[in-house]
């Protein structure tokens, strides 16, 4: 049996209807487009992710389930590098034939969207023989408080959120084993991230943060942009960096785990920096994940990394770049 | 020389920057999201659409500038559709390399952006063989002003505008020609079409219209769809569709013309419903524009086509399904 578009467009309106929780959504999918009331006195964030059979995902090793949340997920956290609140999202999706796959994966959608309150509200749907799928969130953030990139200024210090590297880690076991434990932490957090929200929103509404963004590429490609915005340098120490754990008999020089929380993408950890006069209000730590001071910004506009020992080199983009393959 | 992904957003950027008319946009590329600074008193619109190589556009006969320009057209026409105001947009990118197509195609697509006053606010870009894109419009709309397709009632004439067909009889033109003029209106409306903006707006805010869409998959697909939303059904005549006009020793018996007319696809104009008691206000002309009633809508659930013979049969969806292929 074949499947049409209305059918498909179906499918994601029921599982639409176990996400909307009145998010301020006055009509959803089946119109022209999504109606949206916007909150007086907030700005809307808005922002797009592309997810890619192939280029962020494989078909053959993660699950369908994990698909749907890490789509959504990893896009929220764009919201969360703003310090905002999300409102809904709009899923653009292009597959083969809406089979099982799809069953699976809208389970995985459904879930995260109500985890993190943000109900579907639209999208568009063809057929493709890759899955590709395209996600644009909405979020609501108070007039005037978003965190930008652009914010940090010389003497600031930077800080992340959790553990570098666990996402990355667990790609590699999921590409070279047979079998993973669903239990494997750095595996959970490669296939089912949680966007920093709560977070990004405390510092928001702290204006603790001067500058912020997520890590998505990894911190030696993402650190460069955030001073590229605010047109400024950085200095961090390799000693710093929270690196993700692995057991000694597997790295037992630690230099996997040090390269990996320096290079690895996929973290969704949040990179901010905070002025010196406001780093004493700064807890070690916010509902269980570690906020750990890495570095600090300076006024030129060098990149430098302070190695294990104690010797300053250039800090070099060695993270993600899809055009560099 | 290879490009590197802030090469490509580098262009984005400037291609935005010549399209930035300072559309309530806060912040635009470069962050981790677009900040958008919504009206009081308004709705905020959102659609998202494909448009994808192979599926939307053939790389070997679509002007580069024609694909920049119809990808945004044609995601606005969704605003169109629901009376709004197109506010700004995001554009996700995936090509294989950023040369001398990317060129052309954003030299289009700014084009279109300035001339629908609508800003390149954000987007995303990766790697892929084949080019796709996905266009995210926002846009506004006086709250409770927007025309949903759900408010046909029966007894209310149905309407189109402009002519149904031309469009896909410049597809046609494209694809079986060697060459075609680019004066040929029929290809024009395929290669640059312009969505209904003022019209729709100008039905929503006399408040003429009691269901709106706008025809992207052709008639005979689309009101069925404007039909279901209403949970009403419809009869139309098809001596009254406005059909292209074609060259008598082409199409002897207007055969084509009238089946372009009713289910090709890509024309963009508007289907609308208006109460029997507004339609002496309805004009046969918007700015040009003819406004042709074409049927009305009864209370069942049926939908019939009356033929040339005024033989009335069941109305058959044969306009464009990605998924039936």
């Amino acid at each position: 049996m074949k499947t049409s578009e209305a059918d498909l467009i179906g499918k994601l309106r029921r599982a639409a209807s176990h996400s909307q929780i009145g998010n301020g959504m006055a009509l959803g999918i089946g119109d022209d487009a999504a109606l949206f009331a916007p909150r007086r006195g907030y700005q809307t964030i808005l922002s797009c992710d592309w997810f890619l059979e192939g280029t962020h995902f494989l078909r053959d090793k993660h699950p369908a389930d994990a698909v749907g949340w890490k789509c959504l997920a990893r896009a929220l956290s764009d919201i969360a590098a703003m310090g905002g609140e999300p409102r809904c999202f709009l899923l653009s999706l292009a597959l083969p034939a809406a089979g099982r796959w799809l069953d699976r994966f809208l389970g995985g959608l459904s879930r995260a969207a109500r985890g993190f309150q943000c109900p579907l509200a639209g999208g568009d749907t063809t057929r493709r023989r890759e899955i590709s799928m395209n996600l644009t969130v909405v979020g609501e953030v108070r007039s005037g408080r978003a965190i930008l990139r652009s914010g940090a200024r010389a003497g600031d210090i930077i800080y992340v959120s959790g553990r570098l590297g666990e996402a990355d880690l667990g790609l590699r076991r999921l590409r070279d084993a047979g079998r993973v434990s669903k239990k494997d932490a750095a595996l959970k957090k490669h296939l089912y991230p949680r966007p920093r929200l709560e977070l990004g929103q405390w510092l928001a509404k702290q204006r603790l943060a001067s500058a912020m963004m997520d890590l998505s590429d990894g911190l030696s490609s993402d650190l460069p942009r955030l001073c590229a915005a605010s047109g400024i340098g950085a200095r961090i120490e390799a000693a710093k960096i929270p690196a993700v754990k692995i057991a000694a008999k597997q790295d037992p020089t630690g230099t996997e785990a040090r390269d990996l929380a320096l290079n690895g993408g996929d973290d969704y950890e949040l990179l901010f920096t905070v002025p010196p006069s406001k780093a004493r209000r700064m807890p070690r730590s916010f509902e269980g994940t570690a906020l750990t001071a890495i570095g600090i910004i300076n006024g030129g506009r060098s990149l430098k990394l302070v190695d294990l020992n104690g010797h300053e080199q250039p800090l070099r983009s060695r993270g993600w770049d899809p055009f560099r393959g």
